[in-house]
């Protein structure tokens, strides 16, 4: 179709929000992660990661430690340090990427199959056990860090070392039956295609797609029995086929069901191939999953998965707020679903999701100063309960310090170093804008800077250094009732088609175009079907969900009332600096000594309201994103 | 203290309510149950309960099945089956339940033991592990239909091999450590001290509550390790002494933790043995845990059990209503406890606790045909989740035929069967009334009718035969705001002491006691710090809590609002024949297509609140206690 994102190289992030974001990735948790992984960070769990390849590469011996899929924290982590090279000159970090990568070529086998588990610990079962294995998986990461190396880093080394591994992944699969039971590769391939434009990559990219739910009963045929203690205890039910989304054919599939993750990860990789081939069938199952997903089966924060069972969705409209699983990975995932679906069309619902992951769901995950990550995002945090009571032990209350199976500080590292490539993409004849922050980019229609107050107030500037004709698509949020286009500081008005501003134009050198959209604070309802918000409101202004902690407020968070008719303003401080908070007069129902009685009174309480990816940075206490309303 | 219920060989229901349900009960439950003990019924889960003892008797070869404590289920139908004895005379069931004890006895071991798993599976290992194997669970319930064939059915055969297991146990464990990994032999050992007056039963019942929780770390220190596959597949965590309260000294705990039946069996035997021994300490730890129990831990139908996982509490206030266990025989423990505490001090908040289980959480457990029984009492059903989403499996949306883990339905079965034990207790000078309930009872004081029309009108007739003088102390329920007594007619005015009217006076046959209470209906609304039930009304009318099902009701029931100010009147018609409902003119939310937005309408919908014990009887569907209040 010709439409592309900017890639990453192209864009730099120049903005008040994000770019000390990018920093604290370059700083403080990219480094932090290698360490990690080198095993030199004292008082953390044991990674092994570096040790494990050095096993596999013959220079040390010892036994295999970690997660069947312990490669992918290097792939993930070298894919992170390839975009903070491009971010920062860091000769260190480099030498320490040129070496890791080196390692990982000593480790590749003759026909280029490359992983430390098997090479290490069971040569004779490569390949044999594709649902619990990850060994697809794993090699989907490693093609996306020589992608990624080669694009934002300029270097090469992995990437050879990945299309060896790939073509040999083409050879093995490309004519017998077999698919991943962690959706990824299919990710990769169409990185190293768009890449490479070797049409091999897409091939084998869309036939591991076509193969998955042709035969429900693939993996049960196919996985060899095992004790419990194998694969570093990893164990997956082969007849549970929903969970990895391999009991119906991909193009068949309505409703998001199963790991959350694998269900993201699949369509990511549904929408580039199908915006590649232009495959109908293939455009419009993305279509309906975006719509079951986004309708029915998502938190107001974009968190999804509703569930720790098996880090699944559950059932449409089941969004329980205290015991939800909200993956930050799935958050990160939907970020790449939709910035794929705006190739295939560039539709506003997919930049506002963006934005809404970006600044809630995903952000969340991270702590203010970098160093802590949340795995699970929940909505409601009770101290009586949260990160300990049966059935609430993942919901931690405050973000840990580092994880044994650490796949999403990486995977968030990853998405906010490179998050250049999310902003625009490209066709002929126009460049769409998807999301107003800050930034030097390299177009194909000269080089563009973004200048933003985004997302505390709706304004940005783009200033044209070159002469082109062409549109410049520029994204209606979908909370905005006003949205006004100065061009060189005169108000013009322009089309708008699916949320886009269509700004058609001779641009010059020195020409500028100026958008401010009102940030309407907003009162948001659920459905009435989600049980658990029902009667309840949240807070949005602009894309920012907000939440209330006990921080803000004495008394029981459960208490709070926010009138329909309370006037939420925005707070003259706030909490947390160069953000903006939110306050209005509320009410707090007085705590009776009874479980249960007729009658409950109340007592006027001022309601402050903080970004929602900004709770969990004071003291440990309770958290609501859903408030009463009355 | 000298107060005691009086025995249930001397109260015979005659209630317009409770008749029928005992009818249910000798008629349908317990024959039914009888056959599926014996493998009779054709489509029912294996339960070879009869044939394990056939086994352990030499009668037949084979190997045991079930779990490992399935000899209880055999038990607890024959506590049953001594009370439908009782009530109905039946040579039939007579000479079958002589068949089994003979069974039983033919089972008994030289030195009294009796447990058909270890006698034919694994004889060296008796007693060795307590945590898993339920000997004296099911011992327990040995002894318990022991003593009602004994004193509900005049049967004494049983009872002498009860006692001559009683008594190895006595030797067995007076002098060395051991306690059960289920609490149930305090009960048993309690009640077979009250009907032999044997002390030793006494010393026994409270030398296993005193060793409890004095060390936290014994059920570890004390479980042999073994295969997962060993006793059933029944595999207990000897780590989490929190499980069976066996973490701390039962005189200091003070909130419920652990597995919910667990629980209450133990302070059901606490509030016993209390009450014979004085135990001041004892008794104030059954009055703390029974405040957290009532009013921090209990759903408002008096169900108990927050969580599936371990079928146990989690937290105070944590009552999500949706995937509670709130399981049968929890409830039916709830009332054993209660009506034990009733004994030391008849205090109206037992005797309330009673009626919110037998009318609510314990009777919604049955359908109202006697066939089927639930285990989980859930409050909310939603069929996008119920009984089948992550999390959701167990709290199913129908009662089903029939479970392979049998102890729900024998447990009612034994409670409704026994329901007259619960009605009085007397002591030198005053007889106890605690439940309005008709019968004609045979008390210390002579014999005394009662006619009601509980739990539907708030009145009782209380008939005199004899010539006494005595005080007759009636409860006056938690809901009613006025209580008239009217002897012979005229009204009179008594003095009011712990929620009982004390009604004293010299009796002739031929009096007369009406007692007139009125019924409001109440909207009920639980403590903010209740998340799920926060800015929701449930409905009670009397002892009765309400809910609106969707067979009465199009759309969502999520979606449906019954305002602050709409009346709740009483239906002309009702859902099920001689039942009370109640209508209110509500609002119901218009179904938006978005997942959140800023607005919802509303449109006037009729409400339907039928007895939530009646719940789950029409076409299956969605069902709520706790409505939506605006």
């Amino acid at each position: 179709m010709g439409r592309r994102e900017i890639p990453v190289n192209r864009v730099r992030i120049t903005d008040a929000f994000w770019s000390p974001r990018q920093r604290l990735m370059t700083d403080v948790t990219i480094p932090y992660m290698e360490k990690i992984l080198r095993d030199e960070v004292e008082g953390a769990e044991k990674s092994n990661a570096i040790t494990n390849f050095k096993m596999a590469s013959g220079e040390v011996t010892g036994e295999f430690y970690g997660m069947v899929f312990q490669d992918s924290d290097v792939y993930k982590w070298l894919e992170a340090a390839a975009y903070s090279l491009q971010l920062k000159c860091d000769p260190l970090l480099e030498k320490r990427v040129d070496e890791v990568v080196d390692l990982i070529g000593r480790c590749q086998q003759a026909d280029g199959y490359i992983n430390t588990y098997f090479t290490v610990k069971e040569k004779e079962n490569r390949w044999k056990n594709l649902l619990e294995c990850h060994e697809l998986y794993c090699a989907g990461h490693l093609i996306e860090a020589a992608v990624a190396l080669h694009e934002a880093a300029g270097k090469d080394e992995l990437f050879k070392i990945a299309i060896r591994f790939a073509n040999h992944i083409c050879e093995k699969f490309m004519h017998e039956d077999g698919m991943p039971g962690h959706q990824e590769i299919e990710i990769a391939l169409m990185r190293l295609y768009h890449a490479t434009k070797d049409e091999k990559y897409k091939r084998m990219a869309v036939r591991f797609l076509d193969l998955r739910g042709q035969d429900s009963e693939w993996f049960k045929r196919h996985t060899p029995t095992h004790p419990g203690t194998h694969y570093g205890g990893y164990d997956i039910d082969p007849n549970d086929a929903a969970y990895n989304q391999s009991d119906v054919p991909v193009r068949k599939q309505t409703v998001a069901r199963g790991h959350a993750v694998r269900q993201m990860y699949m369509l990511t990789a549904m929408a580039d191939a199908a915006g590649e081939t232009g495959d109908n069938e293939m455009i419009a199952a993305c279509v309906k999953m975006f719509e079951n997903i986004t309708q029915k089966q998502m938190y107001i924060t974009g968190a999804i998965g509703s569930t720790p069972i098996h880090e699944s969705f559950t059932a449409d409209y089941d969004l329980p707020s205290d015991r939800c699983y909200g993956e930050t990975c799935a958050s990160v995932a939907m970020v790449f679903f939709a910035h794929n679906m705006l190739s295939i069309k560039p539709d506003g619902k997919y930049a506002d999701l963006m934005a809404l992951e970006l600044f809630n769901a995903a952000l969340s995950g991270m702590q203010l100063d970098g160093k802590r990550f949340f795995y699970v995002n929940p909505l409601t945090v009770d101290m009586r309960v949260s990160g300990k009571a049966a059935g609430y032990e993942h919901a931690l209350p405050q973000r840990p310090a580092w994880h044994a199976c650490a796949c999403c500080p990486p995977n968030l590292a990853r998405l906010i170093a490179s998050l250049g490539k999310y902003l625009f993409t490209e066709d002929e004849s126009t460049l769409f804008s998807h999301l107003p922050i800050g930034c030097e980019a390299d177009t194909k229609f000269g080089k563009i800077s973004v200048e933003s107050k985004y997302p505390w107030e709706g304004y940005a500037k783009y200033d044209f250094s070159d002469k082109a004709s062409f549109t410049l698509a520029v994204h209606v949020p979908c909370f905005a009732e006003n949205f006004t286009v100065r061009i060189n500081g005169q108000k013009e008005e322009f089309p708008i088609e699916n949320s886009y501003a269509h700004i058609q134009r001779q641009w010059q050198s020195g020409d500028s175009a100026e958008i401010t959209f009102d940030m309407p604070i907003q009162r948001m309802h659920a459905n009435p079907r989600v049980r658990d918000a029902a009667g309840k409101v949240a807070v949005k202004r602009g894309p920012i969900v907000y939440c209330v902690e006990s921080a803000d407020h004495e008394g029981d968070l459960s208490a709070l009332i926010l009138p329909e008719n309370a006037e939420i303003r925005i707070s003259e401080n706030s909490a947390f600096d160069g953000m903006i908070d939110l306050t209005a007069e509320g009410k707090a129902q007085k705590i009776p000594d009874q479980l249960y009685s007729p009658r409950l009174s109340c007592a006027p309480a001022l309601i402050r309201l903080i970004p929602y990816f900004a709770w969990g940075n004071r003291e440990k206490g309770d958290m609501r994103v859903w408030i009463r309303e009355h």
